[in-house]
């Protein structure tokens, strides 16, 4: 199985062009959207999803994961090997809480294409064939890869404080793992600060509240309402635990 | 096949989490996003939706039907098969109207899931692989279902006039099945009244007029024009028969 | 493969239907949404960003092309194979430049289907059928189709020095094919002038510029801007080369 999960946007062609190098060059190989819209250019905000998000998945998926407002400059692309699952994308941090949470790591820098590639979509023409040769069973270093270890990024914390997703319903994703956070805390953004709750039902419609979302991180809701337009809230917003 | 039916949003993770459930669990069967951008939380506007659009789909096809604000609460959890396709939902009256129009009906109720499940995702969680099981072939008393029916809603009418969706291009589908609408008669929204054409290039541009849409509902469309700006109408919106 | 070029909208059903019938009837063709969000009714915008993003697909791949103001009018519906690839369409300008730029043309008009269609859904009615029976491995001819050749739009340019899409980014696509724009010109767009860049990292943040995008069209962008909003430019803007 292979797994997008990039900030190339719902609406448009991107996501279909990555799709027709998947499904041509790894013929057979289920391909999942789990994020396409992740908060454009923030290769940050989505490095805190990432690992939350992959868990669920068996060894083995590949993730295409490409938030890269540095394509076509010097950043490096990167395979990342971790707790059997795969990773390929570029190398600014998007891995970098999920490689510190994983027990088992190994990581390629992938080598220059061997064919001219865009300057400005290295998700279809860089990242998208790796992808296919991964499910396909190649190694990455059949591509010419060679074993690195990127740099880590030690002013990056180990949980985000942050909103790092706004979803369809108005809810406020965090950086912060649920299971980081006392139950008895609040959570404060835009001004209000968010009790604990277990789901929706357990508070009145209209009341904002905090809840271990189904991926184990803290998310900030409002019962029967839209939690970013109450509290004027989007990704980037700071959270303070109180 | 599967088809969903879902208000989880076209963004986001959700329908992708649930599709990694049923691409896993049901290896081979084709996933399609009948919708996902249903009102948020209408379970009665999706109602209206549900049987003009599921009649097109063979005997056999497996519908999971997620809008499910109580989810996490008390509410049943069922599947239905009615005329020999399979439902998959919450008890909550988006059943309703299709149960209503079907031939021949049997319904159960799902137990409770054998291992610990989000209480915010059950979607993902408790409905995806009740709807996998269901696409392998596996019957809905093999999963601790016991046969019920659920409690009908009398005072829900057989056809809503009512708004139930907006489309991209700002047409207005209604909760009322064209042939219960007389020709004749005009359908009043947002201080309009429009009359019945058989088709866009019937009209002048920028005329508003009510049409049988191609899943058998009266729609309400101006040529050219947005009929939910022009009538600054939306899901919930009443709907005259004059 | 068949791919799906078309207006209908990412939210909302109508892609859904569309794949219902193409999985039904051409079971494991793999089906891609290049375009599901083409600017509505806007048969000329699209038509110029067609060949560009169609030549990256292998001969034998079937786009289905809808952008069909005129649907349930006297317009007829077009099968062209064009180098190869086959297009399902109305008869609309829709493939008028691809088939300029084509070495090999063959051209059929689709006769009227033998069942009773909707008059406002041909895309899932009488297109999508005819790219399922194509992708099948059938012949044009086999569906009632006859020779033909669409009527050319002479006052249609080679080149459409317009905005014909607006991406994820805010991103302007134009229907300027960048190898006939010179480096050294400019982009005349809501009172800016972008300058030519090969890429985001070339030019400080916040500047205007165009670049020849991954699918070779002149393109104006804003480093980690949105270039729509800040020149106030929309599909169908035009563009002046200066």
């Amino acid at each position: 199985m292979i797994v997008l999960f990039t900030d190339f946007g719902i609406e448009g062609p991107y996501i279909g062009q990555v799709k027709a190098v998947l499904y041509g060059q790894a013929p057979g190989v289920p391909v999942i959207d789990l994020f396409s819209d992740l908060a454009p250019h923030d290769a940050r905000a989505a490095a805190y999803l990432l690992p939350s998000f992959a868990e669920a998945f068996a060894p083995g998926c590949v993730f295409l994961c490409v938030v890269d407002p540095g394509v076509g400059g010097s950043r490096a692309a990167l395979v990342v090997e971790a707790d059997g699952r795969r990773y390929v994308g570029p190398d600014n941090g998007l891995f970098e809480p999920m490689m510190r949470r994983a027990r088992d790591i190994r990581c390629w820098e992938i080598g220059p294409p061997g064919e001219p590639v865009s300057a400005t979509f290295h998700g279809r023409d860089v990242f998208a064939p790796m992808a296919a040769a991964l499910a396909r069973g190649e190694e990455p270093t059949g591509a010419g890869g060679r074993t690195c270890m990127p740099p880590r990024r030690p002013d990056w914390p180990d949980d985000l404080a942050e909103v790092v997703y706004v979803d369809r319903f108005g809810n406020l994703m965090t950086g912060l793992r649920a299971g980081a956070v006392e139950r008895s805390r609040g959570l404060r953004v835009g001004g209000a600060v968010a009790s604990f709750a277990r789901t929706y039902s357990e508070v009145p419609p209209g009341q904002v509240f905090w809840y271990e979302n189904a991926n184990g991180l803290a998310e900030i809701a409002v019962n029967q309402g839209r939690a970013a337009d109450r509290l004027g809230a989007w990704v980037g917003a700071r959270i303070g635990i109180e």
